[in-house]
This record gives structure tokens, C-alpha cells and sequence, in this order.
């Protein structure tokens, strides 16, 4: 099969592979129909995830059709469409008892794509799969669907329900790519009083605006002045911060009010300043997560009630064989206004 | 009457000054009977809290009785005997409201010693009296309640509550000085598994045992190891901060589970580093704050059963008049081994 | 000035009483501008609520301008426009600092109306000032206002809250009366995927609709069968009992899912029957509650905001001295169509 | 091997079947060491629960070793010592993903000894190995191990967890047999200010006072009166149900105070009366459950560790052959004293 290989700092290509096979007997195959890029993506492409080794397929994001299980599979069987999801679970140890997938201790966490073969190919092997992929109801199309594996239970875990946005708050989102874009959409399942998003693109804010927010304010003309004049000067009940800089993240520190919650989204590569000389006191609330996806049953649910918008974020469909081009559009997003960049094995169907 | 005065940094003294008058309809003055000093009272005799304007009367921990009310006090009465709270509460405002007292916003929080004349002193005033002192049961001696009007409420609120403690976990203490020892001591509310209490100085390592740290390690000889290995590498559940540098609080986000949570309870005067780049995807939560003291009237009924130790923190009794060598003698503790000082008006009774 | 006034069954009469003045230092006196009737006095007037002495001033909810202020009162001065809560709240007790007002051990609790005289009058007497009326922002007027003081709190708090609805649940509200259509209103903050609502009215299912009930049901048509359709036959996440009576209640037992909570905010006048031989493993949750009042304050900033949909909930607007005929519209509720009745002194402005 | 078999209402037996065998790739065959007789199988023995079909090994608690796995067993093997779990759990169905396991939809929930064959022998097979048998750690004897198969995770989480007993809380335990005293074990794990124990029975009162309850009472002599009298009139902050009777119930409705929790745990075959007419507003929270068996790692982390009192439990110990003999001695608990009655295959070592 074809498939998109990581081999070294910017030497990735799409070439012939091995096609997948069942290794243990809790895995799927699943052959995709639609698949997405992640900003972490490129960041491996640049070799700053060194426990990716060249050789590894990437993508950690699909929808596909079962094509064979193993013979500890229960739950989906060859024919089933479904979700791949970013994390993978074993479902026994102590953290997957709990729910926390993300930090599971047996095997899963995010291995697609990472330390195993992912998903930008035209097959892909999933562990665990009863807990690692999703049935899709036949309402949800792929090209949406696909949204669901990663960006939207990130937003919606990380973001909204770590920073426990409730009716009536005063919500700050940092970052309108993809994930902010999402948290934006997400919030508004909690009825906020006001959501502000923040970003240095014009573009972004455009998009923004359009997900949901009440005020949008670009990064360089003083956000942190606009969020004190609309709370009395108290700050906002919560801020997400989806940027995954140390500027980002201090930004957010100093938005926040008394007794709120700042909830960190972003990839970071480096350390940041916490001021505790001056947080100490603040009663703040400050959380960290990789998404565990235990509310991924629960947005598809959403999904197909359509009570979830999405449309917005996908800016470009390719077919999967120009992969590359698909990661060359997505690379630069400042030039091409992508933001979410999805690749189909067939014809995109009843986008809407 | 006599007072300790703040006079700028170096330049404090017991002296006289006007005894306190009712000012406003809720206040309360009440004559002092036991009152202690507290490790912030070294950093504005000092001059590190510029908020302290020279004249003010130090001091924000007192047990005494009431001689005086305002027009608009509902709850004492003159002969009441008193818990004055480090915090004093509006009531009315939105954090009020909230019981969240310490960020009061209608001229309440930490004022005593601090913004207006505090407790070290043979008279004090106390603003909105109807929340910012209790009355004490009977059975409970002075010189034991005045450690509940702030280091046990702190330790609880911040450290444990926030550090939400449960049955079984692991719970890491950093620094074992007079609030540390309370977060040891009301960390066992909740039966934790196992208590690891981290300080350099070898006497605070004692003291930690005997309020009931299971292990105590010095923080010279790698505690970050030890709790690697009692937690299958994994790290504790709840690491509480209660020393207030930076060094610190990050040893103490290196010590955490993915998961976990690490409360701040140590006043900071400098940044710390967040490593970001390794706690993004840690589903860590970090809590700060300043004590709000609605848990007060719980520790007080638990007091008054005598389910909270209490009698290991205080090492030195002095009489009123004797604050300053009080002062010199908890400022050296290193070498007097002071944890909490306690100065009495009257003879000390019914020590236990 | 004029009130109405409970004399005994069947036996109240809108007359000639001495105007209300300050008793207390907290008390405030409030011109009223706009009240409502309460589904309660109706129960008082036919003797049902034997607190209630002969000589009351009946009434708990209304918006107005306060005229006059004890020396205590903090908060409020003439001149401010005011929402008069259904729950006065003395602010000192236990319950009061756990803002559970409706508890009230220091005097306040519902009192208006029922222990001491209450609001359908041109003026009213309100104790604990500072915590049971809320300044109204400029941009909410009194005829939408008045529907704060009782209903939306009890139909948020001891429906929804007490409920936890969450995104996606399946949620059903029995009773579709004023409260019943508040909680029908107040749930949609949380983006429940579907909220039943079952009445035995085809105009209260109507306005159910109207609230934003996406599926209404008439009781006699085996709602139970209904939500057993649409969840798998495993019930509703939460089920609202908004009638008050022993049938209903039963029902909402048998329609909650394993692991379900059922939140009654009727009130009820006799025993029901709880079937713990089935109940007893079903990991239920039920909760009761009378109104606290502690989400008024975010309620109204949501008013304010636009955010909160009042408007379909009056249907008969009165002069303040037409009450009775008022009562006797609100009474013959099933003849009228009457849903919630609001008497105004002055001219209807702004409604919309 | 020899069974414990039931035959219909009062004609079971101790005699052959056929060995238990794997029939599904999940199952584990475990040799029973100790096992013990549930309250619940004496219902069954009696005909009064018809899901359970004559010819059906009784039993649901039990510790034993490992002896064969089928192949989809991933975290025990041949040789390991185990803990049998009261409940079975698939692990993928939404109840098992969210840890109420007790709620399987997936073929577990509480089956072995109800609709398949029990552990009251000398094998069982146990489906779904993997979530519903539980390594056990060298130092935890079996002969107590075996309470925390069902009387310890249930008096736990359904009833101290469900009623979230905290520090300081009055505490009432109604109903003082064997999961009764687990609960006042456990619930002094959160450090209540008091628990008072009802019974009528003097020698469980007397177990009560060993298990750690501050206050006993006999049912006869007004246990409402005795509560209301510590609480100042306001009643308990948490009742826990554990007889399973209908006056029993509603005792527990009357002695909790406004705002408190009422916990169900007692297994009840008819229905009570809720007194919704006082009730209604008293701002209660009322809990049933069956045991979900998620905090089972736990409790044996803290047995492991000695932090969990269950030696009291045990008052007679039988070699597993007497099997009739020793349900004779349970189900005659008011002569015999009995309260957990445990059969062991082999000598019983290290009981302490």
C-alpha cells in the first residue's frame, strides 16, 4: 500500500510500504477513507519528536472501514465504519480503569503515529481496538467524522471541561487554529456569557467569529486590557490557552480572575515563567492534559443529533495520494488559510 | 495601650499606641489573649511587603475576648472569647458569597497587620466581625485555637482541599515549618496511604514524624528518587508546596503523577519555571491560593472533639509583653528550632 | 396602602392595611412595580399552608424601587431598583455561608408571604436587605424580572443543578407549568442532546415547545414507553418532577436510567411511594430542595445579557389593583390558558 | 467437584457437579481457597430471587489461585492468587467505561451465583477475567480478603462514598451487621466527627463499638431522638441504609439534616413511603446502588498497607466441605453471633 513515511528531519514522503497485518489479537484493520494532518505532524516532520524513528507511517487521525480483526476483537467486525481515535487503549491498567486513556500504562496512550505506524496510508493497524476505534453512525459523514479523533475531544476534554467553562462565564480562548477553533465551539455547549478569542491572524479571528465568539481581539492590540474592561477588571472566569508558547501561556496566567481556571491545550516546546510572586494568592486552578478521548462516544453522539458544528474547520479536502501536497498547503497556514486539511480515499460525499 | 509597630524595615517595636475605637457599625475590638507570629510578619519587618505603611500594628493570628461591638454586630457580644481569623469577610460581595473570603472585594481578606492595624497587641479592631471572628467552645484553650486562625485553615484549604487528598494516595509535603506540619497533620482526615515529608533541616524532619509523616527524606539526599520508588516511578498523587521558592515548587511538579496534583501553599516572592514542555500532557493540576478560612468552623467543632493535633507546632510561649525577643526568637529558628510562637496576656493553662 | 390579605380559606381580600416600616436595621422598604402569584398561594388561600396566620400579606415574588433602608443595610439605597427574592437570608448562619439560604436558621428561608407579609402590595418589608434583593442592571425590565424572584432560581437550581444536566443527556421534565416550562428553559445551558416534556395540557405541551422541548408527550399517551424508545430502553439521563404529586413522582422513578438522577422540585402535599425492591440497585441519585437563591445573581447577568428566555412564560399582565381577578384568572389556569400572571403598577413598558 | 447447588426454596445442597471448564477466550477457571456466605444467598435459599434457576452454584465472594485462562486473558495466568469480584465486567459497554461495573449492559453486573454458577465450590469459572478478578499482594491473607469480594467495596462506595462522608460529619449507620460494620470502618477512613450505630441487636451493637462507632443505640430506644439531641435538632449530615427494610428507610429519611445524605445500601424486597411532604424541601440527596466494585484496587492497596480494619468481621471459620453446616450457622445470626462466616479449602494460617 501507499502510505506518508517519516524518514528524518524533513525527508518525509509518500511511497509504497507493507500493507498492515493483525499482530496481536486485540487489533483491527482498518482501511481509510478519510484521514487529517496535525500540527504535531509537523512538528515531527522537523524532527522535534525524536521517539518518532524513520521508518514510522505518520497521522494519528481517521475514519475508515474495519477490514479484519483479531480474535480478541468483541466489539467492531470487518465492514463497520469507524472513528479511529488519536489515543489508543488497553483498558485494564490503573489509568485506563479511570478513564485517563491518555496515560495508559499497557501499550496504548498516542502510539499512532508515533511509535507505531499511524494513519496517513491506505491501511492502518489499530491496538486495542475495541477502545481504540469508534462504530460511526451511518447520520455522521467520514469528512466530519474525522474532526472527532483528535481536535474535537482535545478542545472539548483539555480546554472546556479541565477549565470547567459553566453559564454566564467570561471565556478567553487563546489560538483560533484548528484546536482553539474547537474549544470556541465547544464552550458554547456550557452557555458562557461571552466568549473572547485571541490570535495574531486576521484570518483566525474571521474563523473565530464564525465558531462562536463574541469578541474577537488580535493578539498585538491588547487583549489582556480587553478582557479587564469587559470583567471590572477581574479577569475572566476561564482561559484556554491553544498556542503551545510561553508568551501564550503567561498571557493567560494574567487574564484569569481570582478563583478561575486556566487550562493549557497547547504543544509546548519549552518551559514558561509562572509568576507565582504574584499567583500565589490568586486562588487559580491550572490544568495540563493530553486528551484521554473518554468523551469521544459522547461528542459522536452530539455528531449525529447535530449538535455539534464543525463544518467550519475543514478548509481543504485532497485525495489521499497528494498527501504531500495536502502537507505542503497545511505548512503554510499563514499563506493558505488552512486549517483543517482533510485527505479522502473516494469522493467527498454530502459535505455540508 | 501596647502594640507591635511596624516602623519601616528593621525598625519595628513594641510601643505604645491610642487604643482601638469602634470605627464602623460591624466592628468588633477584642482584647487579645494569645496571639502568634507568623512567617509573613518576618517578611514585612523586612520591608518585603510594601503594602505595610509604617505605624501598623503587626498581626494576624488572635484568640481573645470581646469588649466592644458596633451598632450592626449580630453574632458576639462583649465577653465573648474569640477566634480573630487572619481573614476578614464583607459577606456580601460576589467572592463572599462564595466563601471565598480571602479574595474579598468589599474591603475584607488579609487587612489585619497588614492594610490596618493587626493583633499584636494588647487591643485589636476587627472589621465585619460577624464573619471574621468565631466563637470559641469551651473546651478549647487559647493557646491551641490561635494556630486556627490561619496556619491550620491554610494548610487544610490550600494544601489539602485543593490538593483534594483521598484515601490511600501518596502525598508528598515539601518543607515541614509550621504550615507544612498542619498540611501533615489535616492531610490524615482522609487516611492518605502513605505521608513523605521533605525539609533540610533535620529537626523539621522530626517534627514531620511526630505529627504523622509516614517517611520523612532530607531534601539534600533525592527525595524526587524516593518517591519514584515507593510509586512504581509513577510519583505521588498530591505533592503540596509549602516552602515558597522556586527550587521548590518545581521539585514539586517533577515529583507528581501524570494525573495528580500539586497545591501551593508557600508565599513566593520570585517566578518559578513551568516545564511546560514535559507537564503539557501530564493531566497535572496546579492550585494556588490564599486561604479563605470557610473551613474555620469545621476545624473548630473538630478541635473541640479533639480530632485535631495541634500541640506539637507551638515550641515557645512568651508573655504579651515580650514580643520582640518573641520576634528574635522565631526569626533565628534554625537555631531555637521555633516553629510556632505563641505570646499569652495571662498565664498559660491547661498546656496539653 | 393596599394589599392582599389572607383571612382564613377562601377568605383573602385585596384591602386597606398600614404601610409597612423599618423593624430591623437591616430591613428595607420596597415600592412594589411588579409582582406575580405563585402556584404556593394558591395552596395558602384555600388553608393548605397552615403557617400562614389570618392577617398575612400573601405574595413572595416581586421586582420594585426600594424607598427606604435600616441603618445596617449595606447594598442598597433609595432609589435602586430591585429584584425581592422568594428567600430572605440572614447570611451569618451555617447554612447561609454555604449560600443554602433557603435553609436559613437566622431568620430568613421563605418568609415573604408566609410568616411575615409579603410583596402583592404597594409595598413590602424585606429583612436581611443586602442578601434578598438584587440591584437590577438597567437593561432588565420588571415585568421579565419578576420571574427571577422565584421560578427560574427553583427551576435551575433544584431542577437543573440539582439535576446535573449535561451535554447530550436525555432529559425529562414532568410538568409543564411555569416551573416545569423554567427548567425546560434553564436546561437547554447545558446542551442536553433531547428534553421530554410530559404534561396532561395540550397548551401547557404547546408552550413546552415553545420553552424548547424537543419532544413533548401527553401523560395518558405512556410517556414511560416513549423514553424507553428513545434511549435503548434504558431512561433519561435526568427527569424533572415539576407537578407535585405522587404519581408523577413514581413515574420519574421508573423513566431515570441505571446511574440516573431524578430532581423533584414539586411541591408536595402527601407521600409517595418509593419502589426500593426495584430502585435499591439502580445506582440512582434523588434530590430535593427548596429554592436557595444563590444563582440569582448569575441569572440575572444572563437576563441581562439576552441569554436567558423569559418572555413566553406571561401570559396576563394586571394593573396592581385588579389582584383579585387576577387570582382568579391564575386559579381557573385550565379555562384561561393562564401560565404565569404578573400585576404591574404602572404601565407595561418595553415587553417583548 | 463438590458445589454448594441451589434446588429451589429450601433444597440445596453440597454435593457433586462437573468441573467448570473455559467457555470463552475471557474466562479464568479459579481453585477456591476461602469463600464466604453473602445475606443474599440466604434470600435465594428461601425462593425469593427468581433469576436464579435451580441447578445453579451459589456464591459470589471468593479468593482463590488461578488454575487455567482462556486465551483473551491479558493480566492473570495459571499460578497467580486472586480475589473473585461479586461483579463481573466486560470493560467495553458505557456503564463499564465509566467504572459502574455493576451496571454492565455486556453480560457481567453481579452474575456468578445469580444467573451462572457461583464460587461456593471448588472451582469457578469467572468471565471476564480481566476487570473481575483482582491480583492479590503476598501480604494480604485470604481469610480476609474475601470481604473485600462484596461487603467492603459495597459498604464503601454505596454507602460512605455515595453519602460523601467528610471530616467532622455525624454519621449514622443504620443496621449493624456485616456490611453495616464495613461501613463504619470505612467511613472512618474521612474522619466524621461522630458515627452512631442502630441496631437491635446487643451484640452487633457491641461489633459496632469494636468497628469504631462513637455512640450506639438501640433501634427500641429512640435512635431519632438521640441524633436529634447531638445535632442541635438538625439531625445527621449522613444516614447509611443498611438493613433493607421499609422502616428502616424511613428512619433514615427523618434523621438527616437539611442538605444531608441518605445512602442506601440495604437490599430491599419492598417498597417504602418517601415522605415528600416534608421532604420536598429539605434539600436532601438520596443514593442507591449496587456495588460497582471500582474502588476495589484500592481497598486492597490499603489492606495491603493494614490501613483497612476487617479482622472483627470474621466470627466463624469452616473447612469448605461443611458448607451446610456453616450457612446453619449464618442464617441462625441471632443465636449463633454470626456475622461473616468463611470457608477455606486449607488450613487457616496467620489469622490475626
Amino acid at each position: 500500500m501507499k502510505a506518508f513515511v517519516f524518514h528524518g528531519p524533513e525527508q518525509s514522503a509518500w511511497h509504497d510500504v507493507p500493507d498492515p497485518g493483525i499482530q496481536d489479537a486485540t487489533d483491527a484493520i482498518v482501511r481509510v477513507d478519510s484521514v487529517s494532518i496535525c500540527g504535531t505532524d509537523l512538528h515531527i516532520l522537523k524532527g522535534d519528536v525524536p521517539d518518532v524513528r524513520p521508518g514510522t507511517v505518520l497521522g494519528h487521525e481517521a475514519v475508515g472501514e474495519v477490514v479484519e480483526v483479531g480474535s480478541g476483537v468483541r466489539t467492531v467486525r470487518p465492514g463497520d465504519r469507524v472513528l479511529v481515535s488519536c489515543i489508543s487503549a488497553c483498558g485494564l491498567c490503573r489509568f485506563c480503569r479511570e478513564g485517563a486513556y491518555g496515560q495508559c500504562l499497557g501499550g496504548g496512550g498516542w502510539i499512532l503515529g508515533h511509535t507505531i505506524d499511524g494513519t496517513q496510508a491506505e491501511y492502518v493497524r489499530v491496538p486495542f481496538a475495541d477502545l481504540s476505534v469508534h462504530p460511526l453512525p451511518a447520520t455522521v459523514n467520514s469528512h466530519h467524522a474525522v474532526l472527532l479523533a483528535d481536535i474535537y475531544p482535545t478542545a472539548y476534554e483539555v480546554g472546556v471541561l479541565n477549565g470547567r467553562v459553566g453559564p454566564g462565564d467570561t471565556v478567553v480562548v487563546v489560538g483560533a487554529g484548528p484546536v482553539g477553533l474547537a474549544a470556541i465551539a465547544t464552550a458554547q455547549l456550557f452557555s458562557p456569557g461571552r466568549i473572547i478569542a485571541v490570535d495574531l491572524a486576521p484570518a483566525r479571528l474571521e474563523a473565530a467569529k464564525r465558531a462562536g465568539a463574541d469578541t474577537v481581539v488580535n493578539a498585538a492590540e491588547d487583549p489582556e486590557q480587553l478582557v479587564a474592561d469587559l470583567t471590572d477588571g477581574l479577569g475572566a472566569d476561564v482561559v484556554i490557552e491553544a498556542v503551545g508558547v510561553p508568551a501564550s501561556f503567561e498571557m493567560c496566567t494574567r487574564m484569569v480572575r481570582p478563583g478561575g481556571r486556566v487550562a493549557n491545550v497547547g504543544v509546548h516546546g519549552k518551559s514558561a515563567t509562572l509568576h507565582l510572586e504574584s499567583l500565589w494568592s490568586k486562588n487559580l486552578t491550572i490544568r495540563t492534559g493530553l486528551v484521554d478521548t473518554y468523551s469521544t462516544p459522547a461528542l459522536l453522539r452530539m455528531m449525529a443529533a447535530g449538535r455539534l458544528p464543525t463544518s467550519s474547520l475543514v478548509t481543504h479536502d485532497f485525495p489521499l495520494h497528494r498527501m504531500e501536497e495536502a502537507y505542503d498547503v497545511f505548512s503554510r497556514a499563514a499563506d493558505t488559510g488552512a486549517l483543517k486539511v482533510v485527505l479522502n480515499s473516494g469522493p467527498v460525499k454530502d459535505r455540508t
